[in-house]
């Protein structure tokens, strides 16, 4: 059993190494890149935040720096004053080489993101640094709560929501991560990850309740609190 | 008058410091983040390379590697099989730093590129390493075909296209530049390029006969030979 299990892996990501280099995902996402994605992706009323986003999607640094890069995608979609960045003098932007900063290295130690990520308290205030950033963990609310805040950020010009979840929980490899939404569709129900480990996963639309469910999973690396989602926007909003 | 300029372009860039990190865009060119700029997304037909390209989306690293991003966003979105990264390990990724090689050094040697760029003829022959690159200049065409060529492109999935032209033709800063191209809206007859130098301008909505006039400028490091595009598909097509 286990050896025919092994077989299937292998086959598995034979195919997947073969026809691309992302893993394969289960039958329960939906890639935005195929037919069914772009058509959510039409069809879906909550996309403020997807050019915006998409015009400032980059793939996290190293397998620790989900949280950074979702950081700097959502403070370059929001077009906050950056600093500078001296291969692209005179011009100004964050990156993932820029963002952390003498505040942040008091919320977690850059050797500690390094080492092991950061936290979705240590996200939310990290971003409160640079802007008005809002932290729900999913044990304190409900599906219904997380759908209408996260919908309603969604709908509106100048407004993110970053998930924190466990992977393993929407049937991904495998531990807790960060990335931004960037669409909700009403008809299914979804909500779209524009995943940051873009070596690794497309961007997909997983059912609200299921991304809930893996928010709704208890931190080590924070006194087993859950996970959750920060919503953030403009201090001048 | 000068002076009067000189103030304007002042104020200018201190109104574009403030309310955002790109510089302003000319009346002509219509920003993919603003109403307008969506709704041509969500009303054009050939959009077959859209969500492959933005799911890909990537910053030059340098101030001269446009062609390089253009290059490694296209071979990430044809899913071709691709380098290992060792911050990604076991993933495995095209970036900006492993596209180039000893094949491509007998192209364009990576010092050149980082000094001063490639030209549309070394672009397309570094393409040809990783697929089947179609090179057209524009002197040896006509608007009517680079439109009908890049359109067909643009509605199959698998196809990409990659433009080459003088920025300042376009009402931008300033030189030549390379992106790819993201989409045509036919009622408009405007593409969208995807551009690379995200720290500069949003991607944005050109008149095709403006993008046409750009691409066919004389390239000083290319004999004078005009700028024009690349089509890009994978060999096994």
């Amino acid at each position: 059993m286990l050896r025919r299990t092994l077989t299937a892996l292998v086959l598995c990501l034979a195919a997947a190494g073969a026809a691309a280099q992302t893993l394969p995902l289960p039958d329960t996402l939906i890639d935005l890149r195929s037919d069914a994605g772009e058509t959510l992706l039409h069809d879906s009323e909550a996309t403020a935040a997807f050019t915006p986003l998409v015009s400032n999607f980059i793939t996290q640094k190293t397998q620790s720096y989900c949280g950074v890069a979702s950081m700097v995608m959502v403070l370059n979609a929001l077009q906050l004053p950056a600093p500078v960045v001296p291969e692209y003098d005179p011009y100004r932007t964050f990156t993932q080489d820029n963002l952390l900063d003498a505040a942040s290295e008091a919320i977690r130690p850059q050797a500690t993101i390094l080492e092991r990520g950061m936290t979705l308290d240590q996200l939310g205030a990290i971003l409160d640094l640079h802007a008005i950033a809002k932290v729900d963990h999913a044990e304190d609310t409900t599906l219904e709560d997380f759908r209408d805040k996260a919908r309603a950020a969604l709908s509106t010009d100048g407004q993110f929501v970053i998930v924190n979840y466990l992977r393993s929980a929407i049937g991904q490899e495998k531990f807790g991560h960060i990335s931004p939404l960037g669409a909700y569709d009403a008809d299914t129900d979804r909500f779209l990850i524009l995943d940051v480990s873009r070596y690794k996963y497309p961007p997909v639309w997983v059912e609200a309740s299921v991304l809930f469910a893996a928010m709704n999973t208890p931190d080590s690396d924070n006194d087993n609190r859950s996970r959750g989602f920060v919503r953030v926007r403009p201090r001048s909003d």
